[in-house]
């Protein structure tokens, strides 16, 4: 189910590379990468994911600290990768890795679309 | 002319609170606030930039861990503040700050235009 709904959002993107389940404390419960022997994802989605939880643990602490409300939505770009974060509930966000000229609107969108699926089985 | 291109990126968008032109140091060279009375901006936009500031720099050497080049862009949305980041070199960035149901495609826009004027005087 977890794999069905990462499959779904990685591979009806442009440019999507790996898609990701995983807890802030950076254990990941599923994975999904397109193509294994792509270029452009660095190394296996869940280091990409190890790398973000801590920093995704601190922008939760800025937002608490602002009074901004929750964090919704993470999204870095970097010369060959975009990742986009969507936070689930206190526990567990969802990452999707997207390549040079990825189709990041539809990402974000597919990313938005799934979560509720995902949050209501966790 | 900082100040002056910050304000017509705020002022031009739907929802823009703010904006700032700050050293990954955490220290302001410029701010722009629209309304300083106007709910939505938790505190004064130089506290934001340097809560972010440190981030910013975690987000920096995660992506030279992965090897997936300079971050160009970071965005946060949270329920009742979205920023915006765009890193105009390795010294300074960029952002904006837009209250709930900002148009964050405009703000990335306007960004995008203005980050090279300002990078010309940096």
């Amino acid at each position: 189910m977890f794999q069905e709904n990462l499959q779904k959002i990685v591979d009806n993107v442009e440019g999507g590379l790996a898609g990701l389940l995983m807890g802030f404390d950076g254990i990941a419960v599923e994975s999904y990468t397109r193509d294994p022997a792509a270029p452009g994802l660095p190394s296996d989605i869940q280091t990409v994911g190890m790398e973000f939880s801590f920093i995704l643990t601190q922008v939760r602490k800025a937002a608490e600290a602002l009074e901004v409300g929750n964090v919704q939505e993470i999204a870095i770009r970097a010369d060959k990768l975009s990742i986009i974060i969507r936070v689930l509930n206190q526990d567990y966000f969802l990452a999707l890795a997207l390549g040079e000229g990825g189709n990041f609107g539809k990402g974000r969108y597919l990313l938005r679309v799934v979560a509720p699926k995902l949050q209501a089985e966790l």
